[in-house]
């Protein structure tokens, strides 16, 4: 049963949103706070003073992620556990991430103006470098702090001007004393704004996905043949970027030809010499493939993969394919996924069970301990964009679904 | 008809193009000799000293073209000329643009040697900047010359690191005093690689071309909407990298659909923000259209523009289109085309009356004076790339021919 008086203050979380969106605002409405740039680092203070201001144990570990501990009335017990990431895409939006950390902080703040104890001490966390757009990969602080990662090797991992994550890490001053090593948790809770049209499609305020597609991320090279475009006739060449088109259609036609719930895509491409006349003769793509179920995200890559080699022959352009990383689903804790519908019906909020096509820091806390994520609606389905945005009155709703979750969490003996 | 014993010294040939290989070569057996670079100058101060062995009257004109002229026996009357270019493409063959100064340099060594003295004047040119690579765009100094491009536009191109054309003709020493400006021409001859695969795939080894395709460029923008790959399910998406792989192939089909003699060729693609997990929302590729026949090569683009049209507004991708440059086609001398023919035969060489889907400086010379071309095959009809390659005793084939028109053109009153 939720705690039917007790909320969140939708005007001070808002305020709150609205002070951290000034930090690396962009003329377009959105923010860039790249990883461990001054922005970051701004960001981050003002979190630290505001996770002092309620008491909290604050502790930096040697990834840069930030803890703010508050006690409960058993500090034996394993701790509820919630947070997201401080940092942004270049020219991101104002929600993203920001929204799972500030969201629990309203969530603290409060339990504290209500003089309310948990029988569990809660932490509220900040993950270094989830987006990954300035350190490949993404979430690697929650990757290290689960043990997925090694430390040392993301330490070493440059960005585009070949600075160093633990260069710029001791630059800011986060490289904190504590190991990044998990300790036993007992639950924890992402909130996130959704980053997809389904919560706003289906009229839903509280999406509760049942657990992260799986994730199967392909490179494909491509081999044509040079040659000046006026004199060579059209039979006979060997055009790598013909072949890639046929290539990008097929990906893009591949979830409805397999059916079920998948998503494929072309996202990046490089084509050579890339002088408009001269036929190109290599070209380099990736493909992203995801699904729920991750033998038919494989099945389907087999299917392509043929349609690839049959193009590549048909068109005399050898072909390289690497498979660059796999992922499995990865299925939440159902008690906590049923926890959050059940909260948001008795709160009154409309929900949707659905499932997670982005990675989150939740992906790797789910290898630890009980995991669930609360999605909120992102207006037009848009994210990692300026124009991302979230109504305020979605984000109290979320903010309340999420008290109501760490506090029952956190009262489970 | 044909003076039966003259011919060229195909050693010396031979030697005189290696000789200038050696300017610029790269390691995959080709040449580097960007526009006024120093592998240029040197290029071009060996050219010179060649031709002042030769005796001939040298003059560079303020566009750093060179002429050497040698003498006729009525110097009243209009000189015939004949020449290409030195410069080459980044990582470009040992033939394209060399064999065409060096061809016309070997006739004139034959004639003094033959002590042969012509009615005309002759006069072999290097034109400065055929490629275009380092400066956009191509054939510039032919162009000036000729009157169809404006001098101090040319001066002020720029290339990738902002240095300027004319600061560049300075720095070599080869901005000349001699106005760009065209005089009187009898009759242009350039004798240049094919770039293309049909002599070799017909067996021959002269082409004769009736003149220049002409060209079609276009640029084409489309957007679409950036999103996470992951949670955007594909009904609904606007996926700008799409649109145009269906807009690619139906550039690749076009030549087929619309039959006649046509390329046409997507060489150039910008794909934002270009990364593997997001929707791509913005998209540039360019179109080149080449035929001999002005009017279905604008057919041709009605109807590829009307795809276009259909493809975006199917997939919700506003599409702009810019005409970035059209030529027409441009039909050299027939007499003087006829006249490579005929020297072939008489020489036993085979030919082929066919088109030049390239551009070359032949083209701006035609607007000025009765023009012709002489193609040798590219094996595997390769160029601008490193493998460029010609069989020796092609060079001398062509250069016979080249001989024989020179001397027929030279002796007309």
């Amino acid at each position: 049963m939720v705690s039917k008086e007790l909320r969140v203050n939708r005007q001070r979380l808002q305020s709150t949103l609205q002070e951290m969106a000034k930090i690396g605002a962009t003329p377009g409405g959105g923010v860039q706070r790249l990883t461990l740039s001054d922005e970051d680092k701004q960001a981050r203070d003002l979190f630290v003073k505001w996770l002092k201001e309620l008491d909290l144990e604050v502790a930096i570990d040697e990834m840069g992620s930030i803890f703010g501990k508050r006690a409960g009335k058993n500090n034996d017990l394993a701790p509820v556990m919630s947070g997201s990431h401080i940092d942004s895409q270049p020219k991101g939006g104002r929600f993203d991430g920001i929204l799972g950390v500030m969201g629990p902080l309203e969530v603290l703040r409060t339990l504290d103006e209500n003089n309310i104890q948990t029988e569990r001490p809660i932490i509220i966390v900040d993950w270094t470098n989830e987006e990954g757009s300035r350190f490949a990969p993404a979430m690697v602080a929650s990757g290290v702090w689960a043990g997925a990662l090694d430390r040392d090797w993301v330490y070493g991992r440059t960005d585009i001007n070949g600075k160093r994550f633990e260069d710029e890490l001791i630059r800011i001053g986060y490289k904190g004393p504590v190991p990044a090593k998990k300790w036993p948790v007992h639950g924890y809770y992402e909130y996130h704004i959704e980053q997809g049209p389904l919560l706003e499609r289906e009229g839903k305020i509280i999406g509760a996905p049942r657990g992260i597609l799986c994730l199967h991320w392909y490179d494909v090279y491509l081999e044509g043949e040079a040659n000046q475009v006026g004199p060579t006739p059209m039979a006979g060449r060997h055009d790598a970027l013909c072949a890639a088109a046929e290539m990008i259609l097929k990906v893009n036609e591949l979830p409805e030809r397999m059916g079920g719930n998948m998503v494929a895509t072309v996202g990046e491409i490089q084509n050579y010499p890339n002088s408009r006349n001269i036929i190109p003769d290599k070209v380099h793509f990736t493909v992203d493939i995801r699904s729920w179920d991750d033998d038919h995200a494989l099945k389907a890559w087999e299917l392509v993969r043929r349609d690839f080699e049959n193009i590549a022959a048909g068109r005399g352009c050898p072909i390289k394919i690497e498979e660059t990383w796999r992922v499995e689903h990865s299925p939440f804790d159902e008690k906590m996924v049923q926890r959050i519908l059940d909260i948001a019906q008795e709160l009154g909020y409309s929900s949707l069970h659905m499932v997670s096509g982005a990675g989150h820091d939740a992906s790797y806390m789910n290898q630890v301990c009980p995991t669930a994520m609360i999605f909120v609606p992102s207006i037009g389905g848009r994210s990692h964009v300026e124009v991302e945005n979230t109504r305020w009155e979605d984000c109290e709703a979320g903010a309340n679904v999420l008290l109501q979750a760490i506090l029952q969490s956190a009262n489970e003996k």
